[in-house]
């Protein structure tokens, strides 16, 4: 494990790095240099190398990166040398296109199970992970290891859902839910705001049709 | 509409100010301190000050903002005062769990249509709009006014569906495939990597346990 310190700016570009390692390895890549990777993804080839200095250990200049090297320290940092077991609480539209990510699994990210309230959707099966009752959470999270709970479910439900959740000792979530959720500072959250995201591409289409 | 020049920083933050905006709306509240939005925010009141004074109009100190002016502006800077013709290609799981969104619909993102080549989805509808098969793009493209192409593909598909949406006319996609699009500089992306969120999140989990 890398214990050099390594600034929050680098970490939000480290899963872009792995990313394009996974593809270089897919592609049987050994080695490639900063120039080749900084065209690749379109930053510059010292970013690169400060950026991947951090990790250290890349042999000599001119040579270039070992790509499974980088992409197994990288991964480590990122947590994705273990696996994280999780849970999915709203099984409607969103948390089940999430179930049926057979690439979060790829990455070490085991969906054990989904819950709602929807007597319509409660002992179906998504990809063979069962969808409980959200009352049968207490006990499902007695007795089996979860690390990781994804909140889909609407606003208003989102933030007492997330409470029950960190009471039963959820440290994690991934949320969906459209607003911020105010939880102790010891558990981490990681929000995926789609409507923020479509704003932004709305501002940017009416700033690209004003610069025309 | 507001001429004066904002800066990315600031733009990227408006969502969340609309988002909050539309809460205090709905809450029935018509002025608000920056102090009193700075604690629902948890961001400095001198910040807000220092964002929404691009907006201006707002009174004088001591009266705090105009909620609905407010709401109002960002929502023309952002483009949400005009409807978006939305189209997703990929009609999968995350494809129709966003075309299920009524969300998007009351800020005037409209979905038309769906598209995919499974034959057990085309002739099906999602809420009203029909799933066509791709090859029916070209004629839709031509016949109706689309703004925006949502993309959740599998990523060996994407780089040449984006391709084709391009060639079609369509200069905004907002991305949920799992790759960088290599497009003209005159199309906006707006790129949703869920993988990259949800290693961010395990990096989180990680660098926690590692502070406990």
């Amino acid at each position: 494990m890398v214990q050099k310190k390594i600034s929050q700016a680098v970490i939000r570009r480290l899963p872009r790095y792995y990313r394009y390692l996974r593809d270089l390895l897919d592609e049987g890549t050994e080695r490639i240099s900063s120039n080749e990777l900084s065209a690749r993804m379109k930053v510059t080839a010292s970013q690169i190398r400060q950026d991947l200095n951090n990790f250290g250990g890349f042999g000599q200049q001119g040579y270039g990166y070992n790509v499974q090297y980088l992409y197994d320290e990288i991964g480590k940092i990122l947590g994705l040398d273990c696996h994280h077991n999780i849970i999915v609480v709203g099984a409607g539209n969103m948390g089940q296109a999430l179930a049926n990510y057979v690439n979060f699994e790829k990455r070490g990210f085991i969906m054990t199970g989904l819950f709602d309230v929807n007597p319509d959707l409660i002992g179906k099966t998504i990809r063979g992970i069962p969808i409980l009752h959200v009352d049968d959470l207490d006990t499902f999270l007695k007795e089996h290891d979860v690390d990781i709970a994804v909140l889909t479910l609407p606003k208003g439900e989102a933030e007492s859902a997330a409470e029950k959740l960190v009471s039963l000792g959820i440290h994690a979530i991934w949320n969906f839910a459209h607003l911020d959720l105010n939880l102790p500072k010891d558990v981490v959250v990681e929000n995926v705001h789609l409507s923020d995201s479509l704003m932004q591409l709305s501002y940017n289409i009416v700033k690209n049709k004003t610069n025309e």
